[in-house]
């Protein structure tokens, strides 16, 4: 045994070991995670505390890294350092803020934006949204938890924020085996809505009790290439939230929006957004179910020159991809026959298990079916304040296709 | 037989005919073309000159549409209108260049762009480039090539511009089995380059005697997309052409730009772009094999803040295409080692053979090759002046992503 300064693992940090069939190789060139088939899981390995810190050895005993290991959890590690000596605290935490804080500061004048994406970022799991002086973070996975408060305060370190909000909300958590809770980590909650600056509109964000994080800051280049079609536009946000598509055609001229929405709190805030950009009379928010809306519009003999649909994933998971690619054929086909002849349609998923051919495919019979003949002139994803790493690519969950009818 | 008005066929009109295997479904569904091997091409069909316009039937004799029939292509049916009974003249080419025209001139405040995107523009075969007052037609198939005075006719009435180009040069019109040849169509040839506002930035298009129609618009998107991470860069623009990202990078405030390119004419276009833009002292050409000037800038411990690499079709067909993907990697393994900390890398394809996946595989082992890690935070293709119709999607030929080292 050899000597050890503060900075390396104690003699307790326990190792994991590899399989001999694992793909070691993978994992070496960056692949981020361990599968709980490819791990030696002793008694010792499976009584570990969700979110241990540990070493990761191949089935040669040759160190890989260091990793958390979450044995309740199909990703039964996350890759943290190629460093096996990396000692995982606040000064480790507050080097890969810094790393993804310049990204993010030489993409946008002002700061709102996706700061951590996860694995992208070296924090695996782990999702901040900053909104000015004001963060939200979701440690979705359980090391990202135990290790909150040097999070938070790296987070603070870095970006000088005030306000620490953590949302641990949603289906991440729970594979993970975590509760639901919302907290305040560090500054005071916001009295309301948190303003946000994007594209040339200002959208309120329910940082504490909206969706996700309050706001969906990966549709912006999307918003912005829509927004770019809607001038002088009567538009339809089909599936709004808080206004993402609408506000921003707003701000770039569109005649008229209607936003339409199932929840009356979202429709709200987009409401809320158009009367701080001094909009209110060009926007008109309908509560309803979508697939009943669009019916009754085409009923009414209405159309619009850009229509957009940015509904929830209906293909969330593998099982799902049937049923979730003929509902999104089935949002093309009534869409279609509501665009204006030269108009255009926007169709979102945010599906992991639909990728963008299936996805183009069942939009395309849609619109098909709808009556219509469409080109595509536009395929967009997320954001780059939400990178992907290549090995993980293909799971790049937002896709988004405008086509010209 | 039936009277007709002069807007129907003449008797004359040839009659062809699907073969009862035929995709006839595909095609009602707007699919554009007929292979050969779906045609019954008997003596009288295979002796149609090249560009005959005639009438479609599915293998029952109901009738699909009006095409032009090419019997020297694999494309032997290119569709033109679902009528049958259309009348293939000036007033037709007036219609689909209004709705062309309609869309770019939504999508842009200056009149330079790609004003017709063949098939998914209603227009087999035919590519024309707009620049102001003038157009670069590339009649592409034989079809248009005889019908270029009516095409002509239209595009002036429709758009206005006083000279017309013909570019009657490249792989495609050989597939056609077409002559190469030049040609003022109309007004008179520009004595010299012709300048094009685009990104901020201006770009110098010989229209006479470059690659193409003398301006690739296509990347339009990714030009500004690089241009807004190159604020205070320094930027190595790799094939280069006549400074299509560097340009815009010196637009939008890079310190140095380095272009590249084995071509001097080229070269010597993005130094008059440089001096129109009043951006000569920022702006470094380097005339020299690709490879060769990336291995020199290592061994001169060169880096940059952003790389891009914009090569030509390294995998212009399917037998090209492991040759093509291994050039890939070559490039991103040559080109990764120059980026700075913390930089970007953006690679690019034209390759129809190479689709996304496979490119961006190639180019993250070429990474990793390379010594370094990226995330990708842009994958983006051509811009929406460069409409694809869904049936042909997959083969959108040019993708650009863009990584994070």
């Amino acid at each position: 045994m050899t000597d050890h300064t503060p900075h390396e693992p104690t003699p307790k940090t326990p190792v994991v070991r590899l399989i001999p069939k694992a793909e070691a190789r993978a994992i070496r060139h960056g692949f981020p995670w361990v599968y709980a088939n490819e791990l030696v899981t002793d008694r010792r390995t499976r009584n570990l505390t969700p979110g241990t810190i540990a070493r990761l050895e191949d089935a040669n005993r040759v160190p890989m890294g260091t990793v958390t290991v979450n044995p309740a959890s199909k990703i039964i590690c996350r890759m943290l350092d190629q460093d096996p000596e990396a000692m995982i605290d606040q000064a480790w935490f507050a080097a890969r803020l810094s790393r993804a804080l310049a990204h993010r500061a030489r993409l946008y004048a002002e700061p709102y934006y996706r700061l951590v994406h996860a694995e992208a970022d070296g924090l695996p799991g782990v999702i901040i949204d900053r909104f000015g002086d004001l963060a939200v973070v979701q440690p979705n996975a359980a090391w990202a938890d135990m290790l909150i408060n040097d999070l938070c305060a790296a987070l603070q370190e870095v970006t000088g924020v005030s306000t620490v909000i953590m949302n641990g909300t949603g289906r991440a958590r729970t594979l993970e085996g975590l509760d639901e809770k919302t907290d305040v980590l560090a500054g005071t909650a916001p009295e309301g809505p948190v303003p946000v600056p994007m594209n040339g509109a200002t959208y309120m964000a329910d940082v504490m009790g909206g969706q996700k994080t309050g706001l969906f800051f990966d549709q912006r280049p999307n918003h912005a290439f829509v927004a770019g079609l809607s001038k002088d536009a009567r538009v339809l946000d089909m599936f709004s939230h808080v206004g993402g598509f609408g506000l921003a055609a707003l701000a770039s001229g569109a005649v008229s929006v209607l936003a339409v929405d199932g929840s009356g709190p979202a429709l709200a805030l987009a409401e809320e957004g158009g009367a701080a950009m001094n909009v209110s009379d060009r926007l008109t928010t309908r509560k309803g179910d979508a697939f009943d809306v669009l019916a009754a519009l085409a009923e009414e003999g209405e159309t619009f020159d850009v229509v957009v649909c940015d509904p929830p994933a209906f293909a969330p998971s593998k099982p799902a991809l049937d049923a979730g690619l003929r509902a999104y054929e089935r949002i093309a086909r009534l869409a279609a026959p509501l665009v204006a002849e030269g108009g255009y349609l926007t169709l979102c998923s945010c599906s992991h298990a639909a990728d963008l051919t299936k996805f183009r495919n069942a939009s395309a019979r849609g619109i098909g079916r709808g009556g219509r003949r469409g080109q595509i002139i536009h395929t967009g994803f997320a954001g780059p304040d939400h990178p992907l790493l290549p090995h993980l690519a293909e799971s790049g969950y937002l896709k988004a296709l405008t086509f010209r009818l």
